[in-house]
């Protein structure tokens, strides 16, 4: 069983996964991203992965057999287990519990050579509808309080697979990263009584020189104060505080490809990590926060002094990323 | 002039870094760390980098020229800009100031084929004084807050020169990790009336367990909850809030060049990242927070999970790691 320990002066959380676990030998030889070969992904090798949770089949196939377009299976080196109790205890001033949560990988298409960037735009519908559905039923288990959905693209950013992938990760304690977030969206809604992403939103559509494109309901953003060169959000225009692709998938899909289109374009398809960021459980429906995607490409490297301070140092203004996409030809 | 950005929705503070400025085209060339040829660091070539700072020169010689044991020198391409005002503003619902501040470099020493774990324990215990006759000197600038001291060895660190060295950064701002630190360390004080690194340190060496070695002053630990394999802190046993090397500065010296020495024998030279996490000027001495060092082997990537949710996933128990190093013969 996993992990998950607190640090107390940091407040911060980390899952010691023993089945992942490796003795200083395992570090030697760097895990690359496997080009070519066998790939358990691929249609007709869905006897190598566990068994579906999910799978969206027009054919009438059978569960694990060809004729998918899409397919959700657990990951097979989970960093949390589905089973178990979650026994929180104390190890004197530490505080632990149980690595329980889910972890699934989201097979976003059959065919091995397409990315989120080149696949029908169909298929792109289709993984964020995989999206809700997963979190939808994960939200019935009374042990978890969060979904993270995630996508590693290429072997910078992680990723140990090259056939198209997303991942989520289903957590018993909402990740601190959303928790500061919806703090500070808290204290500005009880100050000002608006949405603050619905101000920036505003704001950005004024000034639009962060601006990177808008459909009827949502739109593309450079951040601010991005953490690396070229971070965009996408976000939905009107106030919804939770992933819901009811009704406007399309729209949805169709920026988030273009998006992704315009950063290959610019950039030279370059690894990057997207994560969508939505209320907990809990706080499901709210009027404070505002689910968002990020996507960061994985252009520059974390050293001592972000590691140190939460600082990052990014070289890229994010009004000349932002103008770079725009006029990306795509 | 660099920009210093905050993020309104994460309170998280960017450096755009205008010097550093990078377009599109640049990111496709990845710097890495220099391997042979010329090096603006090694005795002679003094004349390569901005004027010296600060050297420890026991011959008399004069300033940048050969002669030297350490030197220090403003960074080539700083992050922050010494010059100028802080000139705090707003941009509507944003906030930003200019990006004043220093960044300077500590050449360790002299010889291009030594690193921390292998110079002379004198050598560290030069760089050591360096640090804090520089944190010393910055903190009589009105303007700064905070001089976040690192160093990144290998390439994979973010090391972009391999002449050994190390870095610091004084800021305008207190970090935000060290900021969350003292928050944590002062919510315990309040609590209990006991500095909390004082009280881990007390039930580490109970348990000893996580413990990986210790002198008269000074101890190294796996934390609790590493964020990744084989992360270490050495911390002064005495409770003490602001790095200072005085009266001991051998043992701390000591304590680091071995930590250092048993990374590489176990993990065999592995890149990695070095920060010391002190008071801010304003709290210099106080009762709550203990300054330490952090060591990060870099073993693992970044990838979505870790940017979205602030967890990290950590393959090897710090129990385990602890083990390795106690017993890695060096």
């Amino acid at each position: 069983m996993p992990d998950l320990r607190k640090d107390p002066i940091s407040g911060r959380w980390v899952i010691i996964s023993v089945e992942r676990g490796k003795r200083p030998s395992d570090f030697g030889m760097r895990i690359s991203a496997k080009k070519g070969g066998f790939c358990a992904f691929c249609e007709g090798n869905e006897r190598t992965t566990p068994p579906e949770i999910l799978a969206f089949r027009s054919d009438g196939s059978k569960p694990n057999t060809p004729g998918w377009t899409l397919r959700v299976v657990p990951n097979k080196f989970p960093a949390l287990n589905i089973e178990g109790n979650l026994n929180r205890s104390g190890e004197g001033i530490f505080d632990r519990m149980n690595g329980v949560g889910a972890h699934e990988v989201i097979i976003e298409c059959p065919d091995h050579n397409l990315t989120m960037s080149t696949m029908p735009l169909k298929s792109v519908e289709d993984v964020l509808w995989a999206f809700h559905h997963r979190i939808t039923d994960l939200k019935r288990d009374v042990r978890l309080r969060y979904v993270l959905v995630f996508k590693n693209e290429g072997d910078e950013a992680g990723a140990t697979l090259e056939h198209t992938h997303s991942q989520l990760i289903a957590l018993p304690i909402v990740p601190q990263l959303v928790e500061d977030e919806i703090e500070q969206a808290k204290q500005y809604y009880n100050y000002k009584e608006r949405c603050i992403f619905c101000d920036i939103i505003h704001q950005e559509r004024l000034s639009k020189e962060r601006l990177i494109s808008e459909n009827e309901d949502f739109i593309a953003l450079a951040p601010f104060a991005p953490r690396s060169p070229f971070e965009t959000v996408i976000l939905p225009k009107r106030h919804e505080s939770s992933f819901m692709p009811d009704g406007k998938v399309h729209l949805m899909a169709q920026i988030l490809q273009k998006t992704l289109k315009q950063i290959d374009k610019v950039l030279d398809m370059p690894p990057y990590n997207m994560m969508i960021h939505t209320s907990p459980f809990k706080i499901e429906t709210n009027e404070y926060y505002h689910w968002h995607i990020e996507i960061l490409p994985k252009l520059t490297k974390i050293a001592g002094f972000e590691w140190g301070s939460g600082f990052h140092i990014n070289p890229t203004p994010p009004e000349e990323a932002a103008k770079f996409m725009r006029e990306a030809e795509i």
